[in-house]
């Protein structure tokens, strides 16, 4: 049972100066004069701004990170009352929508009043980010701008990808909610429900235990294993000899864990037995492996190694892990070539998967944070052996 | 009590056949050889596919609809075993997460094999979209292509706006569930709960209720109105004399409903009263005016009127009504100078508001749809005078 303080919501002044102040010293090192971001994770970092109205694709909302001088939130007057509320001082508005000019020329004369240093605007052109604004208009600011627009992604996931100790306070509390959960599953549900219905009993605990959101969960059964990992549920009745798959992203004040279980449901056979062991062994080496130091590629070739001896024929998904925290999944990835070092409170996926007989995968997932000579868990540590569900 | 049949999850293959058919029409209309997507809206509308996993920004997905020949979907192999359930025949993959072209080339291939015609391809560069893949990749693939990538998005809205009687059946549905929940509210709260408690009480209930998820819900309390109506819920406690607003955008098979109520947290001031009819006095002539041959210029103005009429000093919204269906906003947009005719088969939120003293401002919405010669509600009215927690 999760005995933890739930966190204070929100975060300090001073969390956030110190954001930014270390986002500074990464800015000059790529060297961008400031900062543009658009999405919910990005927005939601600098400034501490929280609304589901990000739902309602709309109107675009931006904030300028400059090297010097305060922030500026240029938002629509829809959400002026609550950014108010943020640590921002410098909240700029227009009346969206106005699809003429929904904020672009606001947008622009503030980067255009940022000072001019390198002459380089970061956004959010690259991987794993999303521009939450028209494409058509982002192209117009970039014609019309004295500065050049590059990409601010390798800058943002350079900020982003190491955590601040509330940062990680936040996403230990919803590992230890969904972990709760998890544990408790097996009293809630029993053979000859439906895949939807197990998910709807377990959403619903989540929501009970304090998640504020479940936006990530999908339920997945099949005989021995289950045929991929990232749709569903379906109307499918878990029938027995299943593995009973349950991957979830839910969220405590923004921030996500994401990490599966495995059950059995009623005998299953030797094979899927053998596999979940070898697999509880690779999460124990991934987690060994990532220290302050390796790389991505030596956490996944600490699993892949055990994966392979278990004679895995495949695996769709195209890593072992990665980061997370404002988003369900973040820069770096476990894969070879990735190439990162891993430093400390960076939080971390570990998770080996493999399909051991066609249409046959388990997957396995923890979560950890990094530490300054290893790592801890954030999640319950899965058991050896699937719980069963009869 | 809603005792509606559950509709059927997922559409038949001739639904999706009809779709495209009607798209192509609309394409030829705007000189498109092809659109190109990667949107979960728009991947969704036009092969059904389906996953919570559009939460991971990692790998993007992408559905190419051609003037001739089948839909193409280019994904990660992650989500073919998902893909080959729906009606699409021709799935392309790649082993994604791979940063040095994450699709792009697969992309590429399958776009120049797109039959020659008028020489363009629209993508969703525009507004009330968001392009869900780099942009950085975007441009590199519109740099490579022989075919101008043009705006896509006036061509999609006019796709998506007018629904298919499977599409209402379903917003039907969801308007339905959350009816049911908000009509059993007050026997479930009372004065001295938060915000926070009340929307997690709401969440819970409609999960019960059949609803898939509750992407947005808002709760906002304030002494006879409220500041703001898309942020939160926060902790504060409602108290006597307060407004509760709360809003929904909760979803069935990927549909959803967005509408609102108010509550009256025991003895609320008369000018709230006073508001409160007026704006339901509104919403009834908003209904009214949103028959087909009308506009959108014309909703605005009938409901503008008694607002104006009713002492507004102010609306933070910018419109008082929109398009919904596979997104909780989309267009047209009850607004001067928006101008879009209604038309049979629109669903549309009739949403009037306004502020009446400084800080406290109420709405009202309800969801309709236009029928061939007036509209019909999806959601149960609202109660003319609001219902009362004690």
């Amino acid at each position: 049972m999760n005995n933890l303080k739930i966190p204070h919501r929100g975060f300090s002044s001073k969390e956030f100066e110190t954001r930014v102040e270390r986002a500074r010293k990464i800015m000059h090192k790529h060297r961008l004069d400031a900062l543009l971001v658009s999405s919910p994770p990005n927005v939601r970092y600098f400034t501490g701004f929280d609304s589901q109205f990000w739902e309602s694709p709309t109107r675009p909302w931006f904030v300028v990170v400059p090297l010097e001088g305060d922030p500026v939130a240029v938002i629509p007057e829809i959400g002026a009352p609550e950014m108010a509320l943020t640590w921002m001082k410098d909240i700029r508005t227009w009346p969206a929508p106005v699809p003429e000019d929904d904020g672009i020329s606001l947008l622009k004369s503030t980067i255009e009043s940022v000072a001019k240093r390198y002459g380089r605007i970061g956004a959010e052109m690259g991987r794993e980010m999303v521009v939450r604004m028209p494409v058509s208009d982002l192209l117009r600011l970039r014609d019309s701008l004295s500065s050049e627009i590059a990409d601010g992604t390798p800058c943002l996931w350079e900020i982003r990808m190491v955590k601040t100790a509330a940062e990680i306070n936040h996403i230990h509390h919803i590992c230890q909610i969904a972990s709760d959960a998890y544990e408790a599953l097996p009293s809630q549900i029993s053979i000859g429900e439906s895949e939807r219905e197990i998910a709807r009993k377990l959403r619903i605990d989540i929501a009970r235990r304090g998640a504020d959101a479940t936006p990530f969960l999908p339920v997945i059964s099949g005989p021995g294993g289950v045929p991929q990992i990232v749709c569903g549920p379906h109307d499918r009745i878990v029938q027995e000899g299943d593995v009973l798959f349950i991957d979830t992203g839910s969220t405590f004040d923004g921030y996500f864990c994401d990490f599966d279980r495995n059950y059995a449901i009623g005998n299953i056979c030797d094979e899927a037995r053998r596999v979940h062991e070898a697999l509880w062994l690779a999460t124990e080496a991934g987690i060994a492996a990532a220290v302050p130091g390796a790389t991505t590629d030596d956490v996944f070739r600490a699993m892949s190694k055990i994966i392979e001896e278990a004679g895995a024929i495949g695996n769709n998904v195209g890593r072992l892990g990665h980061g997370l925290g404002l988003q369900l999944t973040e820069p770096p990835s476990h894969r070879l070539g990735d190439g990162t070092i891993i430093v400390e409170n960076m939080v971390l996926t570990i998770e080996p998967g493999m399909e051991y007989a066609p249409g046959k995968m388990i997957v396995h997932e923890e979560n950890i944070a990094i530490t300054r000579d290893g790592s801890r868990l954030l999640t319950n540590r899965a058991p050896r052996e699937m719980p069963v569900i009869r």
